[in-house]
């Protein structure tokens, strides 16, 4: 199961304090992510890593009510455009396009994205796979503490819905 | 467009002739095809390529009542069984898994697709990428002509029909 936090950050403040808690910086990525409308919990994406000419499919199934613990299933695809097309042909609709730049950062298991996502702002995703979501909020919540992140800077909406209204 | 049309043979003699014909032999594919049930004249289909770790979802419209011109939306993924597990979980029903063995062959721009299918029996697919479908048509009868097969040996349903019924 993926576990994930997201906190507003000002994205500029935050990364000083990772790179002083010595994280390691793995990758940049530019995101273009298309969700197609499904009943929630699920969610349906293609996403497009320009830079990297990496796509992928991601299905997920929100398993709480805050959207923190995700069921996911992910694979890579050759063509981003023909499974736009597929999907679109199948009778999904697009429900947002989401654009964002990505810094990856890495500490030990712990997986730190820090998104600059047009028209939503700057957040970071602490996330860690684990099969035990209580162990892993432990291990995100004390390293957000110490990067001065507060229950008061989470944000428990998804990008989809922050970016839809 | 793809435009193919799908003979009933003799897997042996049918060999000899396309050898007699000086095509040439391209590759061999133990192929698991996956369809899943989607209102006609559309087709989903999961392809597993087990010999060349190779997998493709594909997306067809046919376009004709013989089943011979197909709009095709093809694209390669990471993972079989990944893809399989979000069709299934955004409720996709498997109609029929269809397993075959396929020697592929060339001629300048024909494609010939020798399978043995599993509970179907032997069938030649020749192929064509073509804008135009009576071009196309022209050009796939007059090999096969030469390879003594005519329209009585045409089969005119698709591999999910011969399995199914």
């Amino acid at each position: 199961m993926e576990i994930e936090v997201k906190f507003r950050v000002d994205l500029d403040k935050i990364k000083e304090k990772l790179e002083s808690l010595g994280v390691i910086f793995s990758h940049f990525e530019d995101q273009e992510d298309v969700y197609f409308r499904v009943p929630r919990p699920k969610l349906l994406r293609v996403r497009a890593i320009h830079n990297m000419k990496k796509y992928y499919i991601t299905y997920k199934e929100i398993m709480d009510e805050r959207n923190e613990e995700f069921y996911e299933v992910e694979f890579e695809v050759g063509n981003f455009n023909k499974a736009l097309e597929m999907f679109k042909r199948l009778g999904f609709e697009v429900e947002a396009v989401i654009k964002k730049k990505r810094w990856v950062y890495k500490l030990n298991d712990i997986t730190f994205e820090l998104n600059r996502v047009e028209k939503a702002g700057d957040f970071l995703d602490i996330e860690v796979i684990a099969e035990n979501p209580e162990e892993a909020k432990k291990k995100i919540w004390e390293v957000a503490r110490k990067l001065g992140l507060s229950k008061e800077d989470v944000e428990p909406r998804l990008y989809i819905e922050l970016i839809s209204g």
